[in-house]
């Protein structure tokens, strides 16, 4: 019961927050949406900022497991990789339309404390699933053997990287932007993917 | 005239953004500091922001020189990519220490939009002197021929990228933060390398 209302919540603040853009949207908008008092929203989230940062939970959540799935499959770790970074793009793409980060002087309001703890989790969870790749591409000899905690830690960093560096774009088109990213992170895949295979 | 007066703001505003970080500085402070009237101070520079953007782009200046001079010398192109990386965390360590980012939740204020010109800039000339790099190295049958614009913009952005990594590092101790970026960028310019070395 508890969980059904949250959920509801959730998703009235997702269609609001993606049509909307996070400052754009108020709890009392919100809370109009589905026929709830203000008070009973302010009793499951104290803020617009913690509801927004519950909607990107949720999305990250999604994420991990997906990525968890893909890695539990037969497949080799280099295709695993690779699935990543699409599955990985696509939710931030999603995460970028849901915040209108149009352009970067309107990314201030993501640098609010809030989301450090949410971005230092995600960090960490992807460096767990980046791991367990490395590992497995190890152990199958598709991958040379490295420090996987230290490569995990480079992966993981350069993708949030270059997600920032897609940040310096002159053009202010979401479009462009993504199709900058998703450039860059498969440049960058390759040169991983060639630096893991195994000396002959 | 006008210029010396100009750095000898600048030096003294270096002087307490470095002892007490940007936040706790004062333009007060920095005109009682040279003996000058806060007018005078502020005919200079409309606001602190300014004054310690100003500040950030003399480091900036003087390292885009100096790498301007490396690329110049006859060296090896992967010896100058990697002295541009010791150079290059030796200037944003110095800067980290300007601005005393001490944890990510105070990185907060240089994400003000006035931040925002200063680091599309330093993105842009960073690709031109690696645009540079690797045309000589090409040149030289150093290096394997490849799309120098998309390759010097992912090198930057990698480098931009493990810098913010380095923000998630739990510890908010500078000292560790820097030897992780270092060791980071390290990583990757050798994946980088790896990659740019002909195919025999």
């Amino acid at each position: 019961m508890e969980d059904s209302k949250v959920d509801t919540i959730l998703e009235a603040a997702r269609r609001r927050f993606a049509q909307y853009g996070l400052s754009k949207t108020t709890m009392n908008e919100i809370a109009a949406d589905i026929g709830m008092s203000k008070a009973s929203l302010y009793y499951y989230f104290p803020d617009k900022e913690r509801l927004f940062v519950a909607v990107v939970e949720k999305d990250m959540q999604e994420f991990v497991t997906a990525i968890g799935q893909l890695i539990d499959k037969p497949s080799r770790a280099s295709f695993k990789l690779k699935k990543y970074i699409t599955v990985r793009n696509d939710l931030f793409h999603r995460l970028l339309t849901l915040s209108k980060i149009v352009n970067a002087s309107q990314t201030y309001e993501l640098f609010n404390p809030v989301f450090n703890e949410l971005k230092l989790t995600m960090f960490k969870r992807e460096k767990e699933l980046i791991e367990r790749i490395l590992h497995l591409g190890a152990e199958e000899k598709e991958f040379k053997k490295v420090s996987v905690p230290a490569y995990a830690e480079l992966f993981v960093s350069a993708m949030i990287g270059l997600r920032a560096g897609g940040l310096y774009i002159e053009t202010g088109d979401d479009v462009a932007r993504y199709e900058k990213i998703s450039r860059q992170t498969q440049m960058f895949m390759d040169i991983f993917l060639a630096y893991l295979q195994p000396d002959k």
